[in-house]
């Protein structure tokens, strides 16, 4: 595993709102994307994402976003090809992580799986074939 | 404000498990680090911090991690002088943010302050004269 968080994505109840404050307010780069729903910001080593709290807790696998102690707080690692998902998980699992998504198609185009770190941090492990986040 | 997370910190509840699975497990490279009770891993463009989950919701200046729904997770920010830390934690008020600690010296040897951007999220404004995280 290449040691780098190749996004950061913070749940949001109010997405328009949070996007102002990053993006007008603090000043960050927005990422044009045409998407909807979403908003990136390209940041010097690492993304950042805001994504409604409810659609990442779903993302996840997660009932809602009250379900396991969510945090709100998701890191992703981001790989070139899809069997290095599938790598990264497996050393992730045989290091001691939590399985709580299977590498699998996602509804964005990619291939991503969810680990749980021992504390109960979650990390997406992706393949994106559109961004080169890695 | 450069569009930049320079620190990502994990509370954690078991310091030593979680150095162990993002060091031996993931294989992050572990920074060599004169004091206890931390783990810094510098990852490209992203240092990657675990911290007991207790002492970083003291550091913001909550009374437990169980106080206003803290997510385990902060977001830092470093800049190059005290002025700048004043500066930022400025800007982010400006721009919605709640000042949840005023800048000061901190124990550590640096100055910083806490901001909670308007989802809730923790961030941390910091000048650190002993590593350039910048």
């Amino acid at each position: 595993m290449k040691p780098k968080i190749s996004l950061i994505t913070l749940g949001v109840n109010d997405l328009e709102r949070a996007t102002r404050f990053y993006g007008e307010g603090l000043g960050l780069p927005k990422y044009d994307f045409e998407g909807e729903g979403i908003a990136f910001f390209s940041l010097e080593g690492t993304w950042l994402a805001l994504y409604p709290r409810e659609e990442l807790a779903k993302d996840i696998g997660l009932a809602d976003a009250t379900q396991g102690s969510f945090s709100g707080v998701t890191l992703a690692h981001n790989v070139a090809t899809k069997a290095e998902v599938d790598d990264v998980l497996d050393q992730a699992v045989a290091a001691g992580a939590k399985l709580v998504k299977p590498a699998q198609e996602a509804f964005w185009g990619g291939y991503s799986g969810y680990f749980q770190d021992p504390e109960g941090h979650y990390w997406e492990v992706a393949y994106n074939p559109y961004q080169d986040l890695t």
